[in-house]
């Protein structure tokens, strides 16, 4: 892969994170079964991390603190599967910022309630279909290129994989 | 749940996986990640089943043949996350009957090509996400419950799980 195609991928990945408002969050249960649900990605810019807002005394929250590999599919007009780890971050800061008046209603709590927290998910590869198209396209993270500082190490393959 | 409650639960279940046209296959890589990929859903009816077709020289196949635990993930109009094992089977019959033109002029082979083959899910439970609701239904299978035989171990929980 050229730069060209290199910088055609990144943003291409970017796009389909960006424009996407819910994703399915993977992870595995205590007894090692494979789980998802869907949830309200945060609006921000894609720069490596994927950002959740949740309770803790949820499912979720109790399978990342004792596995913290998951995985994260979109499935909107394109189709991502991105791999990672998961880190829960309890930053009042990023809690205010992330909080909408929605959550407040219909959990009758702020953005303050101890209850409240956050998950980051540290992006490590990538594969997408792109809206229409059948070829897969696969990108390794090197966190630094995602923030723009040097040349990554992405790699591309075309499988026919969506309709098998 | 009473019995009205877990039939509708059950016939909400299956209309999710029958209507859907792609599914996300996670399964877990050789070095532990997790993974996924859009696949087209084989249309049968569901009685506790999904079936894919595949090529065997894939990474999925070798996936599924070194760890079957596995996820699908749907996220049409509604969101369901089916949890189970995979089984590659390779049965002539059943390839032809789900293979279609398409394939065909995809990959240059037809259904007897030896690189061909199934993958079946066994379903032991789902969670879905019903159209428009943020209410999180739960279906523990009890196989022969889904084929009528008996009644059924349902569960239902409510989590506001998407706004999260």
């Amino acid at each position: 892969m050229n730069g060209e195609e290199y910088q055609k991928t990144r943003e291409t990945l970017k796009n389909i994170v960006e424009s996407a408002d819910t994703a399915m969050l993977v992870t595995t249960t205590l007894d090692g079964h494979i789980v998802s649900r869907p949830m309200q990605l945060q609006k921000v810019e894609f720069n490596g991390d994927l950002w959740f807002l949740t309770l803790k005394d949820t499912e979720k929250y109790y399978e990342i603190k004792h596995n913290d590999v998951v995985n994260v599919v979109i499935a909107e007009k394109s189709y991502a599967s991105i791999t990672g780890h998961a880190e829960i971050v309890d930053d009042l800061e990023l809690k205010k910022k992330f909080w909408n008046k929605a959550y407040e209603d219909m959990f009758n709590m702020d953005y303050t309630d101890p209850r409240v927290t956050l998950i980051k998910i540290h992006a490590e590869s990538a594969e997408y279909w792109d809206t229409g198209s059948t070829v897969k396209s696969a990108f390794n993270f090197v966190r630094k290129v995602v923030g723009n500082e040097e040349p990554g190490k992405p790699s591309n393959s075309t499988n026919q994989t969506l309709e098998l």
